[in-house]
């Protein structure tokens, strides 16, 4: 078998593969190792976010007593450092895990000679033979043509990370995933931060009450959020101390020192020869498969972002894992499950699964919410939440059946993985009540939301001096 | 229906009964609410150990390229602030939670009369009568007579939350879950601790590999831990500025400054006239009850820390809503769930669910065991893991089940709510391997450890120079 490509979808194929003792070779066009997943992408931006919390001290200014200050002032160096230390590591990881589990590893460009050779360009020129092909080569960000690109001011979500001063103003175009998390991160930051955004709401496919908190919450925290608008012209004035001139549709001039470009990534398949081994693509260069990953040529397959939506790594490893599994016939894992988390870490994070109330609606579902807020319960009062945080739990109204979770604050992305059981099993609310929960923790969210669903079903809510009473607190 | 006590066990209980149409009277013997839960024992505590960790930086220290300092020394004030703030919200939130469901609510002691009245002494003077009565008035720090207790130096775990000044050094009598996390606690704050135990390791019903790993940790920590030993004599002296000195049985004598006592609690049944009522009380002061929480009198039940073990908030609320449903036939919890977590708030979390290795090897279990690392997970590089933190998984071996899920590290207690419903619902390694996680996220500990007992099942381990192949990252 060969993979193309080592960032999450191919290492996970590959090692897999190799795992149960196939022959394996994985082709990297980059020295170092990990795809975007590891080295522009995924882990980057998180410890970005992270390193953005600690430095600006966000969830712990005001909360203990006496408060703490940077012991010198922060540089880029100081923000970039984390982030560089898990991309070495993790780099470095990956390699050795391919490497013990003998997986034949070549550095160099890989374009298809036909649908089981594969040309390798590089230091070495060399053709493989591959009785199945995995193609893992990722996606690039997409560079329209009135954007100046200088990898210096204006900004991919790649040069982002190679940036060697803070900006003094930041423009993000695109209010999809990495364009609300590195908004959110730079504005903790303290850096003023303005979203162009072609639609008028953010994140189309989450909750859309989870959606407008978000946009509340950034909006709080100083971004500027330009709805239903775009960029027209664009100049990159000489001097570096002279702001970018950012012309809108609206006709309104963003005037700032920064701009990021994040509307947009396309499958990586530029080079590859696919017309040669004649496979499919589709829209915004990706790969067309089906649902075990495979392209309309059987033994080829396509995982992680390369095939487009959702791009994210935790999916893309599945498909990996999933593709391996039908390709030799292992018994597991027959297709990814339909129900998988979506994880934005933005600042305050969101997680969901399941249905949207939307997707409720939609779908002629019977159904209540139940809501809970991290300010209600014990652990979110200890660590003082500052995000207006809540949980949102979508139920089928005759079987109490929960549908869907939807989660915006504090380590949203890891409560939400108690939630995925309860969509993917089909639990009740009475289950989550007859679940001993840790006390004081996060996850007793999902016990009070149950209880105000409960409520919510049998009309009991009780009345205080006009306000909703906070029943779940049974 | 009433409920003497408005701990966690007993508010609960109380207003669950309202909310579903009920007379409730609640008596309650202090003027604030919330009991040991809110006042003296499990949030305090909580809030302390959050405190410390954001005062002492241990787990940001090094990690993110600057490191912060307090903006001047932090005093005893400081570490008590967010403590006071949570008490006080979260007391206040329970007497507004009662009177909102329209619990007639009494200050003063409660005493049986007989089987269905109860007389209330204080500032009002009152006989109530009532159907059912729920005793959950909690448990009390016993004090044994070779400690000098004077709630200044000589501590029990209620007066520890009083201090008024740091220790210069503490010993903790007693390695339970109160002993253990307030070593913890005042280690992270930097003052040298020792732990006096009788036994010959901690919290014995935990997996004794995640026991001798926590107290690995806390010895890395700075606490000396005195295992097979207890207090034999204690001379406190007239001047503050001398030390304690605290002899013990091995001969050994300790100088410290501070002493806190956490070696047993009792329930609090004196002056409560059981014996009017005809209840059986048995070791340690406890009340006896049966799985639906009643006493030998079948219309008195008690709940919470008033029967003993485990004496945790989180089951004591969930006794009180079972002891609810059972007496108004509610036709919901009709017992409490066998499968609940154990949570430990030490310096690093601990947490657990379903069988240790030591219960399935006494139960004559197949078993193969996974385990997991937070340092080679992306999230654990990203935090860069402080404590050796690991998630370690028992797993019948025939039909690869898995019965117990053990894990210490960061927010253990909370990353555990997902091993509930693997232990509870029989899950498999294989459904775990199907199931999307957010990426990076603690939780993929659980994919990393299913894959190791994967390995472990199938013998394929990798050798890399004699060290084990970390097989899971696959």
């Amino acid at each position: 078998m060969i993979v193309i490509g080592s960032g999450p979808a191919g290492e996970k194929a590959a090692v897999k593969a190799a795992y149960f003792g196939h022959s394996v070779a994985l082709i990297e066009k980059e020295e170092h190792y990990g795809g975007a997943g590891v080295q522009t992408g995924t882990l980057p931006s998180k410890a970005l976010k992270e390193t953005a919390l600690f430095l600006s001290g966000k969830y712990h200014k005001g909360v203990f007593g006496v408060d703490k200050e940077l012991r010198r002032k922060a540089g880029v160096n100081d923000f970039m450092y984390r982030k560089n230390v898990v991309i070495e590591n993790f780099g470095r990881e990956v390699g050795e895990n391919l490497r013990n589990h003998h997986i034949d590893i070549f550095h160099g460009r890989a374009e298809f000679v036909d649908q089981h050779h594969i040309r390798i360009t590089g230091h070495l020129e060399k053709i493989l033979f591959g009785h199945n092909i995995i193609v893992a080569t990722g996606s690039y960000p997409f560079h329209p043509k009135n954007i100046p690109f200088d990898n210096t001011r204006v900004h991919d979500s790649d040069s982002i990370l190679t940036i060697k001063r803070f900006p003094k103003s930041l423009c993000v175009l695109g209010a999809g995933v990495i364009g609300c998390e590195y908004a959110t991160t730079f504005a903790a930051m303290g850096i003023k931060t303005f979203v162009v955004n072609d639609k008028d709401k953010i994140l189309g496919f989450l909750d859309q009450e989870i959606s407008k908190a978000l946009v509340a919450q950034m909006q709080k925290d100083g971004i500027t959020i330009l709805f239903n608008n775009s960029v027209t012209a664009f100049d990159l004035p000489d001097l570096e101390e002279d702001d970018l001139r950012i012309t809108l549709a609206s006709g309104d001039i963003l005037n700032v020192d920064m701009f990021l470009f994040a509307a947009g990534r396309r499958g990586t398949i530029k080079n590859l020869g696919c017309e040669k081994a004649g496979i499919k693509t589709g829209e915004r260069e990706a790969i067309i498969v089906n649902e075990k990953f495979q392209t309309n040529v059987p033994h080829i397959y396509a995982v992680g972002d390369v095939i487009g939506f959702p791009a994210l790594a935790s999916t893309g490893m599945d498909q990996g894992r999933v593709a391996v599994a039908h390709i030799f016939k292992s018994g597991e894992l027959h297709t990814l499950t339909e129900i998988f988390p979506y994880g934005i870490y933005t600042v305050p994070e969101v997680s969901m699964v399941g249905l949207t109330e939307e997707n409720a609606k939609s779908g002629g579902l019977n159904y209540v919410l139940g809501y809970s807020y991290y300010h209600d319960i014990a652990r979110g009062q200890i660590m003082a939440d500052k995000d207006n945080g809540f949980l949102k739990m979508v139920v089928e109204k005759d079987t109490k059946i929960i549908r869907g979770v939807h989660i915006m604050g504090n380590i949203a992305t890891e409560l939400i993985h108690y939630g995925i059981t309860l969509v993917k099993d089909r639990k009740t609310l009475d289950e989550v009540i007859a679940t001993v929960f840790n006390y004081p923790s996060f996850h007793d969210l999902y016990k009070y939301a149950s209880y105000d669903a409960l409520g919510n079903l049998f009309g009991k809510k009780l009345k205080k001096s006009g306000a909703q009473v906070r029943l779940n607190q049974m």
